[in-house]
């Protein structure tokens, strides 16, 4: 099971990929088998050639990522965060609140990530 | 399923209920047949009368809860809070980092709780 620290250090790593740009830093954090569901109620991605489509376009489009408190770990394999993600949305500086739970494998990879937005949660 | 407005309010009305010291209005939350898994990675409670008992102990001794950052919701009908618990262990005042994730029924009742804490989480 990967220690709280380093599943931490993995999700301020997804943080640093979007704000550095580096799809390919984001992407490494994922195993080959992992499912994400951004935003939970959507179809799920599932495989990693599906989910590195995903963030080679969703990183370019993303201004910023900022927490909004410290990551949460677990007594488990799972840590969570709250963040607020800064986009453009038809012009417009937009800001979606966000709370993102990664699970990981005993390698240390993400296996599983659920990202919770919801309409209401998207501020232009 | 619940609305977005209708899910968040329940969670509200779960912060509310632990700062009322108010343990009836946090159970009456929560279905029949929920399951709380608090913190992640710990058994998991299953049935209201275990989860009564939980928060019939856990209310009275927390001493406060405060959101760290707005509710989020979802497109499906969970939502989810980041917010952080003060509690005294052993004579010191201290704050458990949490980010919960509920889940809830077609009625609106909870029925899927988890509780994102870890070790580290914990500051005295």
């Amino acid at each position: 099971m990967p220690r709280e620290q380093e599943m931490k250090a993995n999700l301020q790593n997804y943080l640093d990929g979007f704000n550095e740009g580096d799809s390919e830093k984001v992407i490494s954090l994922f195993a080959e088998d992992a499912r994400v569901e951004d935003p939970v109620g959507s179809d799920p991605l599932k495989g990693i050639a599906s989910i590195a489509s995903f963030f080679q376009q969703s990183v370019p489009s993303v201004k910023r990522l900022e927490l909004a408190a410290p990551i949460r770990g677990s007594h488990s394999n799972s840590a969570a965060m709250a963040f607020n993600i800064y986009v453009e949305i038809e012009g417009k500086e937009s800001v979606i609140r966000c709370i993102d739970v990664m699970t990981f494998n005993d390698d240390g990879f993400i296996i599983d990530m659920k990202a919770y937005w919801g309409p209401e949660d998207i501020q232009s």
